[in-house]
Parts: structure tokens; sequence; C-alpha cells
């Protein structure tokens, strides 16, 4: 049997493991790193991810959930096989993949999300209203915006909604990295990560 | 048989969820995930865990690895006995605690590490040269930074230690965080995490 | 003649220069400096700076303009006070202080201001439909927030009266700050600035 | 007489009003902001500007100081031409720029800086030894860095030279820009700004 090339119990995967494509965005690691602890996975969870582009999340959560489900939704069929190239690079069995436009290919799924994770999507707003209907108590939904409109629909959306124990960071990482022969701090661009859970 | 307080498979423990005692320096959730993910634990590895403090770092490692050792090493009695009941709270078993002082301590324990993390300490070149000597080829090390000083500490000593595939991130998140009867965006304070492996 | 405390032609007054009182927000040195950048200030400007707080806006343009006229608006009446002693420590004679509550005080207010800083106050939205009116072409407006509800307000208003130029930045800068005996990185809560102009 | 570009007396003109030449590195706006604040210029103030680059530092400077003088070296003559066609596009007179590489052009200087600006140059330590020496009392010099290493010296030369009331700030400001046809929050790359004064 070949070696892994995740081996590792811990999340956070470098960005260039993966497999790109031009203009396909990608969660970055340490923003990823944000999502996966808001999403607080369980091991048998039901795990929806929206918007899925590169696939990082599907990865990544596969991985640390061998006994759960990722459903990775994505509406380009190009970065559908993305996606699949990536789960076969990293070894991982448990992410269906479903070509689809969120929310009107959401009432087509069979499985109850325990789980969502919403990285992209036109309607911000029909969406987490449609996953709201979907999502069991206890259930937990983390969202991510890198605009205003994001972070006001996704915010908004939550108070009407009624979610549970909101939490909002920003993330502003520094790398430092190398560029031509000088070690440079560059600004992995911010991101606000929403997440909270359905109580009642 | 109780309810554990943090049944997840995914790192990120709300800091509030942690005991904590004044004065005592603990990790923040956001920094903590980069520490964690920057160390790429195998399920069997045996960790390091200097300069514990508020045993956050044991906790989640030991959360995320129960077929792995954890080690936590402290030279303050009081600050040992935070770690304890900090595990003794998540319910977790295979931490070991170390009441000692680094890098002098280092050679009483037993076991080769396979990760070392180094939360604090005065001489921080005399434990890494120390820490260097103990582990094995493919080991990983991380360590933290939130002075000038100890930025170019650890630096220094990894360049002159040949520590390879260096990598600097700086963590600066921001939280919405209520104070009083608003909402205001709070900045968790920066540090660097610096972390490195041996090769050769 | 006695000296002057801030000799220079550079506005970036050190927070600590200023006379204080306990919790009465101050607009940090580096948030200021872009605060003032956003003003864009002319030699002879008519500046309103509502909600003004410890005063460090009316000290640093009031020196940078001493042609020009500051109106410091602010209802606290022992604030009024903290202002005009940090007025009086640094030389500066060309600022009114009124003490009052916007919107409702600025009808009484009788020069028509080219630029208006708007650091506090209730009912944002209030505040800049009565700004917007008083405000004659190429005049501009800086805004700042540090919560959600902030920058939705300051935002959505901005659409609403065809504020033009929109510039939203959000400072989030790290001091090297020394505590205890040591240097350690910290960051300045971050804050929003959105400004803009008339043009139409 | 024709209209100024910017007649006004705030610094923090905008990046896209500089004229630039590819791969010519230049000071952002809200970093250009922290370099003036801490160079804390008098009206008559003669400015040394080490690696000036674009010229965005003498030409705020010299808009602010019309009765100082500004020195900018730069060893590049291309660069040089840029400067100058910067300066005349504001109107700037009072920029002296000098074709030379810094240590050894400084003593070719006739005029005794009152402050100094380290944008950049290859050997730091000799440039700040060079510049310590020509400085007079309750002189100033601030230096940026991008790089561990340019901290590192800096910082080190800083300690070397007793350089008094020294200042470290790391300016990391996120901006809304619109990319494509949405607005997203995108990082500043940060900018260590280090500064100090000659006391005895």
């Amino acid at each position: 049997m070949h070696e892994q090339i995740w081996p590792y119990v811990t999340p956070g995967i470098p960005d260039d493991l993966f497999e790109r494509l031009p203009g396909i965005p990608m969660s970055k690691c340490e923003v990823r790193l944000l999502m996966i602890a808001h999403l607080r996975l369980l091991p048998n969870s039901v795990l929806w991810d929206i918007g899925a582009g590169t696939g990082t999340i599907p990865v990544e959560t596969g991985l640390m959930c061998p006994n759960g489900r990722i459903v990775a939704i994505e509406r380009d069929e190009d970065v559908v096989e993305l996606i699949g190239r990536n789960c076969q690079k990293f070894g991982v069995k448990n992410v269906e993949i479903v070509v689809g436009s969120a929310p009107e290919c959401l009432s087509t799924l069979d499985h109850t999300p325990d789980r969502v994770c919403i990285e992209g999507g036109r309607s911000i707003k029909d969406i987490l209203q449609h996953v709201w209907e979907r999502l069991p108590l206890k259930g937990r939904v983390v969202a991510t915006a890198s605009t205003l409109e994001g972070l006001y629909g996704i915010s908004e959306s939550f108070a009407e909604l009624h979610v549970r124990n909101i939490e909002v960071v920003q993330s502003a990482v520094n790398r430092l990295e190398t560029r031509g022969n000088r070690q440079t701090f560059a600004a992995v661009n911010p991101m606000f990560i929403l997440s909270g859970e359905k109580l009642e």
C-alpha cells in the first residue's frame, strides 16, 4: 500500500498540496482551520459543504471524520472534477460530490445535515433559509465572507433565523514568504467566519 | 457515563471552557489552532509541551491523539495543578505532567519526542538545542513568540540547528466581542508561530 | 514664550500626551492618522467633529489648520471640559466646543462644514442624513465604526445618500509595548474608517 | 495658475495618484502615514530619504514642509527620474535628488539631516551607523522592514547605537477593494516601522 499524502490527525494541510485551477477560489489554510474549528464535527457528522470550490474543506473534514459523510455541492462541472481529483489525491472516500446550484439543489439531498459550511453562493439569504429548515436541533452552520455584502447578508440572516451562540471572527494572518531571494511578510487576505447553532 | 465536555473530533476549544488562573498565560483558541496544525500530529505521536501554562495544548492534543502520549512540562507547581484540573475536566488521560524547568529537566524524560511544542521558557536557545538533540529524524518542533526577542531567538536557533522546512506565520485574529451592550471588534494579541522539522 | 508641546507639522500625537478620563473613548494614534488622511483638510476648512470624546481630532486638526475652524460636538459636559483642557494643553485656539446631542444640535450651528468627522453618536443614520443636507459640494465625510452595527449603518447610509468615492479601510496595527520587563506585540483594536464626498 | 493635484494640508495621498514603474517599490498610503507621523517633522527640517523608490515620501514631506529641505537618495537612475516626475506632478520644489548608493554617498551630502527615513538599502547596519554619526541631538530616524532580516538588523543597530525612545509598530491595514464586480477586503502587506531619536 502506498504512503498517504496526509497521514496526520491534525488539520491544516498546506495550500500547495492541493491541486488547483486558475480562478477557482480556495479557502487558505489558516482560514480553513478556523472554519473547521467552528464546525465542531462529531465522528459521524453529516456535513454539507456549499460552494466547495477547490475542495479543501471536503478533504480535511473527510480525513477527520472517516465515519462521517461529506456532501460537497458545486455548480461548476470543471470544479466538480477538481474536487474529485483532490479527494482522490488525499485518499478521501467519504465525500459525495453533487453538481448543482444552491439553494435549489439542496431539496434533492437525502441526508439531513448536522453541519453546514457555506463557502460561496449568490443568494446567501436563500441558502441560509433552506439550510435552516433542514438543520436539526444542535446543528451548526459556518459561513465565510470576504465582502461587506456577504458579511451583512449572513449577519442579518443569522438574526432573522434566530441562530444561537453566534460567533464572528476575522482571520488576518501574515506569512513569511519567499519572494525572489528575500523572506517577506505577506498578508493572507482577511476573511470573516460567522458561525452559530440551532437550539430551538 | 456522563457527557463529555468536548465530544468533537475538531480542535478549537473555546477559551472560556478552560479553567484559568490569573496571570497564567493561555494560548488563545485561534493561535492554538495554528500551533496544532503546525505540529502535524500522528495518531501515536509523543509530544513534549514545554511551558504548558494553562494546559490548552495538552488537552487539545490529548483528545486528538488518544493513542499518543503528551508530556506537559511546567516549572510552577500551582500551574501544574491547573493543567491537571483541565485534563480532568476534559477527560484527557494520556497527559503526563512533569514539574521542572527546561532545559534541565528534559534529560530526565524517558520517551523520545516526535513533536515538541515550546510555549515558554527563559532560555529559548538552550531549550531548542536540547530538544534538537533528542528529536528523531522527521521530528517536528513548533515554537511561539510574542516578543521581538523571542522571535529573534527562535529564528536564529532554527538557522543554527539547520531546521528544515521552516514556516513562520503571524496570527492576527479579530473577534466580535460583547462589551457592555455593544458588539465590538476586538483584536486577539498577535503571536508568531515558527515551525520546522529535522531531516538530517 | 513657553515651548509648544507639539511643534511638529506632522500629525500622529502619541496617545499618552493627551489628558484622559476613564471610560471616555479616544481615537488611537494610528486610527487617528487614517481619519485625518481621509478628511483631506484644506488650510481654511471648517470641520465638524461629532462625538469628539477626548478631543484628539480637534487638537490634531486644529494644529494642522491654524486658519481653519473646528467645531467639536459632544453631549457630555465632563467630556466637554476634557476637550477644552486638551486644546489648552496643545495651545490650540481655533476649536469651538458645542455641548449638545447630534443630530438635534447640528441645526444650531452657524457655519457650513467643509468636512465632517463622525466619531460617535447613537443614531448614525439620522446624523449622516442631517450632515449630508448641510454639506456643500466637494464636502467630505469620515466616519468610524468598531461594531458590525456601526459598519452596517454607515455603509447603508452612504449608499442611500449617494456618497461618492467611498473608501473603507480597516486599521489593524500592532505595537511593541513594554509589559512588565518584556516587550510584547500588542494589537490596537481594529477600527473601520469609511469616507466619501458629495459631488452632486 | 493651474490647480494643484494635492491642495490638502493633510498627508495620505492615494497610491494611484503617483506615477509608478513596474517592480519599483512604493510605500503604501497607510504605511506612509505611519512613517510620516514617526518622522515628526518641523517646518524647516532637513530630511534624508534613503532608498526613496517611487518618491512618495519626498512628495508628501515636501508638501508638508515647504520651508524644509528633502534629500532623496536613490541608486537606480531610472528610479531617480521617476522621483523627479512625481515631484513635478505634485509641484514639489524643495526635493533634491541624489543618485548614489548608501552608505557611501552619504558623506558627499552637505546638509546635516534633522530627520532620516530609511526605506531601503542592502546594508542597513552600515547605513544606520553612518546616519547616526551625522545626526544631531534631537534628530530622529525612521526605518521600515518587510522582512525578518530587516527587522533584526534595524532593531540590533538601534540597540548598539543607543537610539532612544524606540517605537516599533506593525501596520496591517485591510482595504475594501473592487475586484471584478465585488467589493472584497484585501490586506495591504504588513510593514514594520521602527523609529527613535538621538538624545546624547
